[in-house]
């Protein structure tokens, strides 16, 4: 019941995506709004929209007055999809190729670049599709007309002032983790970067779905910020469990190619507790093998085998129940028993029950 | 003595700036604030917060109630140099390593990057600067405390839902431009690009700084349009003008390589109209060497000289002069004779008569 009403809510955020992209397509050049529009014409989870409505409900406030804040988080996210899959030189994305691929696939049928020109063409596609997505995540705030305009400032306030500064810092840490020799690495400053990552968006989305359902200003809040943290611990959960998904999903739920974070060299909390309980031949395979670029499927899957073998998906799989239980203890702290309450609460069930 | 007034408006600009990079530093890794603030450290001309002043003061308001947005114009002018210099290769802006080039050093300082993981590095780091300085944007229209609300929300919104489309579409056609033939190029396509990358830009300044002085809707209030549009043609005098630049201008002054835009095959109506001027030989000369990463110096000087022997930079120049009076005459339209429509005239002439 809880699905149909997640769907429910999650239907009515289409629409206004729909309808900034059209209104981009009177300005942008065809291969841009196509990169741009690329990540949003197949519907995902919604995840972040859905908090934030479910947030202004829980509030007392009406789920149609905050539509535009929700398709707006939903281009936030997406833009940071764009950039990071740039830098990550990712190539597969909710089963379609990424906005820089599809960029360089519309630089060769147009343009009949070469390879080298193709590529370079697809990544400025995928940086400027990013930063038009970014000014849409404003414009659709400027847009909430059933906001007092003085409101609207304040979560624009926080919008730019404190999410995007800390989201980008994610992302630096992120590149700067995979830079930084692993066994130097500790597990506070990855569950740091995924906090600023991951759960800086989710704890915005949860206080101005939340200020907006009470009218008042997120700061001034206190249940807008017992909900943001909330939502920030379930950020980690949900971060914990893509990151277990990274290890033994499959690549036709992911969308994304197989073994993926082991080949990039990804820094998370499973590599590192291995890394703590493998043997000491283990350790030199582990460390010569992440992000090894000459290594085969052999590897990939004798190292899938160590990390399985050390039990780091089971104590990651707790952390992530742990951090889901404190989640609900935020939540349990912000709001009464309420079918707002119980519907967030099941929302908070999808971090750590979801197969992709 | 407008020179003089001129620098005390730029001066007044550069502490918002700071305090902005500031406030960003509370959050940010350190080689990531580096970048984001590497444009912006050794103060350039800033014409566009300028302009935006001036047409305040001009419709009666006070510059100091419009400094936040004076610091936003020059912030948004910087995160889209960033990800051009990233788009175009460039290695050298403002007599310093551009933004990738300096990300690339700091992490072969740091992290002992090897050349391919360098350059990565480099270019994430342009890219998230990028995106650092584009949510600053933002977070200064927020905080334009002198202004309404309600008209924050009005100058958001021309911002988000004009000025970054139309910016981001004459980028793309930039790039696009840079892909085709160019015998199937027109003037047009040309004069269209520069409108919306430069043109666009000041336009805003221009309808802002207006907005805010006669505290007033920018589209609600001719005197601001018809200064964005004397704002407008302005910019396209600027850029004809530094295309120009880009042929004879030197090194030490301009800050960036010498010949970089025929290096690069940047299409410009100087090239347009070389092309149309020159004989069949110099024509097929010209074609085989705009943009050859393999052409020598030599190349370049005859291909200057061929591009002055055909009378295209004297062409463009009257052209630019021809903008010039366009927006002179918009100007006079816009505003009865005053201490501030002589200071937009002066203003003005710096588009035609500068030389770097």
């Amino acid at each position: 019941m809880f699905n149909d009403y997640y769907l429910s809510l999650s239907n009515l955020v289409q629409p206004i995506i729909t309808a900034e992209l059209a209104a981009l397509a009177q300005t942008l050049p065809q291969h841009l709004q196509e990169v741009s529009a690329s990540y949003l014409q197949k519907p995902g989870k919604r995840l972040r929209p859905v908090l934030l409505l479910l947030c202004c409900e829980a509030l007392g406030g009406n789920a149609e007055d905050a539509l535009p804040a929700a398709a707006a988080v939903e281009l936030f996210h997406t833009w940071t999809l764009l950039h990071d899959d740039v830098i990550d030189h990712d190539t597969l994305r909710r089963g379609q190729e990424t906005g820089h691929i599809r960029g360089r696939r519309l630089g060769r049928e147009k343009w009949h670049l070469p390879p080298p020109a193709a590529t370079d063409y697809g990544q400025a596609l995928a940086i400027l599709a990013g930063d038009v997505l970014q000014g849409s995540v404003t414009h659709l705030f400027t847009g909430l007309k059933a906001v007092p305009a003085e409101l609207r400032i304040a979560l624009l306030e926080r919008l730019s002032g404190k999410l995007n500064p800390e989201l980008l810092a994610g992302e630096q840490q992120d590149v700067e983790l995979s830079c930084c020799p692993l066994t130097e690495i500790s597990e506070a400053e990855i569950l740091e970067m995924m906090r600023l990552k991951t759960g800086a968006l989710l704890s915005f989305c949860a206080e101005t779905g939340a200020a907006i359902g009470a009218r008042q200003e997120p700061q001034k809040c206190s249940a807008a910020q017992k909900l943001a943290a909330f939502a920030e611990a379930c950020g980690l959960a949900f971060q914990l469990q893509d990151d277990i998904l990274g290890i033994i999903g499959e690549e036709k739920h992911l969308g994304k190619n197989i073994a993926s974070d082991l080949r990039e060299g990804k820094r998370t909390l499973i590599i590192l507790r291995t890394l703590a309980a493998a043997t000491q031949p283990e350790r030199a395979f582990l460390l010569q093998t992440l992000g090894n670029r000459q290594a085969g499927e052999e590897d990939w899957r004798q190292l899938t085998e160590l990390i399985k073998r050390c039990g780091a998906l089971e104590s990651t799989a707790a952390l992530a129940e742990k951090y889901l239980h404190i989640a609900l203890d935020s939540l349990d702290d912000a709001l009464p028993e309420s079918t707002g309450r119980n519907h967030l609460r099941a929302w908070a069930g999808m971090m750590t029950k979801r197969k992709v």
